[in-house]
């Protein structure tokens, strides 16, 4: 390497917050109010290719600006390193900040530390993929199997899926993978909405809604519950009349219960044939969605958007605690660390749809899953990416839904970067909408 | 209550470290150079008893400032609060952090926002101790059981636990307990020292102060592994011989093992009959526990230093993973959680011996064991607190072993109050030490 190479030159991070909590989307059981956020971050070089890399947290408001000090915190780690050498082996930035003694003894892997890591993580993806001029999903689905059991760190997991086995999973999925590109490439990945089921929402734009997102060519819709048990056999009620019983309706708790009212509650609702239970209870609690899935079958457990890491993936698979696995691309340690949970998810055989919505959580997480289909997997059946419809015009390449199903990407990178305008907007408390918003409130208060 | 009832009217942070790096007191196999540090934080009243509650996180150096960033983040959850509410009832701060549901998106309920959480809380408890004019393990020792058991959050326990079976332990728990009080006060609560086996100890040092515990009195020591087998097998060997049959040895690897190495490494040196091993894995790995504790038994397995909250504790339980429970006194939601957990392990049956050391992490913990002996589990067999010698000249109330035991504390509230001018010393990067220190630096660059 010459003594000039391009070097990563800053890591600047934004707290950015959207109003949302003003409309009720995205209320659930658990979150009656979030103000969609995200801490992010742009990585800087002096590459010649003026290129940045891309990436954030997406928080609910409070304390998103723990979380971008806690990206700040690790930017001794990434400013300085040499462009090439990361983006030729993003695996090295994520070894190291997982890695870091110190830094660790803050989760180790889980919470506020962890998912920084993860947005840091993903920014040095989504420069590998510019400047490899591929989407990120094309540039993992047509890496060296070999490179990408490298990008995985197997520490706790080898007692479920070690590095043999998981080389031998991707050498599989490769067969056959060009036809697939081409599929995904006219077809898209399908998705589901849940724009139609928010907890604040009237039975009458549920109906409206709902049969909106049938005419528009979802096959699965879902709704919020948890809250009330009259209101939940009533909401579900209206959804079922109106998308008939072909269309599969999956219900959401958000953590809301214990183990014994997750069943009890799915069992009161399961005249409806809801598809799946969604965190019908605490994401960290193994064996109580064990006891769930048992309780409350045919109705499947899903669960996932707030899994802190492979590890508890691991057992939540050797436990047989899910049917489906919900991977989110900001939660856990980025890229490096979902690649560990689809391997998972294929070894036990248990299809994965991945948790969306929020700031930019589709436009990142649709490159996991089309990687899965095209590299992996292999198969696009019982697989469906959540979709929500909000907030994507915030985002330089948003999420292009055609018939029910999320459009492959083909812009180089991983959909991560933001408007510029929209960072200046909303950027809390300096940004344009923020301080013209606290000065109606001194007005008010005057 | 009175219109001018005393309110909570500042939460105050630091940011102190400690340089514990350069004499590697506190290394082990994962941590190789920690430099023991607190997230800190004081809470003002302006109640004329001028009576502060202080409560802290301990970290391991860098994150630190992260880690008070997230206390500061809690400031308007308890800034303004009356004095004499909370003090009543410190269940009700717990529970409305917990609650927060932007917050929440964080964890919920680990990493970083909850020990910040968990900071705060204890210094609720610390205050109310103070102005009860008891030291918290007699505050908590004399209360009421129904008090106590509002004291904690049962969510995604009851599958385990319920408030009529914590009722019922903590009634008999009471019986007995002024006899206990008494024996306490005279004799302590039994300690074992881990400060003989750092890693990076010389063979030399390991023996001296292996020789030393004894004749100080203590029972049990411990010593770091996981780095290398064979410097482990000759560790071991010499502690041995040094202490004797009677002894116990704890051994402790700090999650430096993947299950099927756990296994091996434990098995390869029972000869030396190890007491327990400690963190064999990671923290999250509640089926990785309970397949290692199959394995390597007799020896017995502990873990609960790093284990983020009740939820997880709870199932290993539940999955007879563990056959010591290890509660810290700073990872989880404070006080409230904590009892909880020892409610959880009463109900199991399963003995708890505290992790501590750090930076006041003994000063903490002792309340918690002390209310467990005298008025839950109601016995110190086979319970033993970890004692380390080093930075309890920074605080007001150190913790004092005679015989190899904690003596009880007397003065009032949770020993949790640094010494000002360690905090003025100390405090990152201004102090006077980090101040002379950054000059030193910057003269031998000059």
């Amino acid at each position: 390497m010459s003594p000039t190479a391009a070097r990563i030159t800053a890591v600047d991070t934004f707290d950015i917050r959207f109003p949302t909590s003003r409309e009720l989307d995205g209320s659930d059981a658990m979150n009656p109010d979030p103000d969609y956020s995200a801490a992010y971050l742009v990585l800087r070089t002096d590459a010649a290719d003026g290129l940045e890399g891309h990436g954030f947290t997406f928080t609910i408001g409070r304390g998103n600006e723990v979380q971008a000090a806690a990206i700040e915190a690790l930017r001794g780690h990434v400013v300085g390193r040499s462009v090439e050498e990361v983006c030729d082996d993003p695996g090295l930035v994520f070894h190291d900040l997982i890695g870091d003694s110190q830094l660790r003894w803050l989760g180790p892997e889980k919470g506020v530390m962890h998912m920084a890591i993860g947005a840091v993580v993903n920014a040095v993806w989504d420069l590998a993929a510019k400047r490899a001029g591929k989407p990120l999903w094309r540039l993992l689905a047509e890496a060296d199997p070999e490179w990408l059991v490298r990008q995985i760190d197997f520490r706790y997991i080898t007692d479920a899926l070690n590095p043999d086995e998981a080389l031998d999973l991707l050498r599989r999925g490769r067969e056959g993978a060009e036809e697939r590109t081409s599929r995904l490439l006219a077809q898209g990945f399908p998705a589901y909405t849940t724009s139609v089921g928010w907890l604040g929402y009237s039975d009458e734009k549920l109906t409206r809604l709902a049969a909106q997102a049938v005419a528009d060519g979802f096959r699965q819709i879902k709704l919020k519950v948890g809250a009330d048990l009259d209101d939940d056999v009533r909401r579900c009620r209206v959804a079922r009349a109106v998308v008939g019983p072909d269309i599969r309706i999956a219900i959401d708790a958000n953590q809301r219960w214990n183990v014994d009212e997750a069943i009890t509650w799915t069992k009161a609702l399961a005249e409806f044939e809801p598809y799946w239970i969604e965190e019908p209870t605490s994401p960290d609690d193994i064996l109580g969605h064990a006891a769930i899935r048992r309780a409350v079958a045919p109705v499947k457990v899903a669960t996932g958007e707030h899994v802190q890491n492979r590890i508890v993936f691991k057992q939540l698979l050797q436990a047989g605690a899910i049917d489906i696995l919900q991977i989110d691309a900001a939660r856990v340690g980025g890229v490096n660390e979902n690649l560990a949970i689809l391997l998972l998810a294929a070894k036990y055989g248990v299809p994965v749809c991945p948790h969306a919505g929020g700031v930019g959580l589709c436009e990142l997480v649709q490159h996991l899953s089309m990687f899965d289909f095209v590299a992996l997997s292999g198969t696009t059946d019982d697989r469906v990416i959540e979709y929500v419809h909000h907030l994507h015009e915030h985002f330089l390449e948003p999420v292009a839904i055609r018939e029910g199903h999320y459009t492959a990407p083909t812009a180089p990178g991983f959909s991560a970067a933001m408007r510029p305008e929209s960072i200046a907007r909303y950027t809390f408390p300096g940004g344009t909408f923020w301080a013209a918003d606290l000065d109606r409130k001194k007005g008010k208060a005057a």
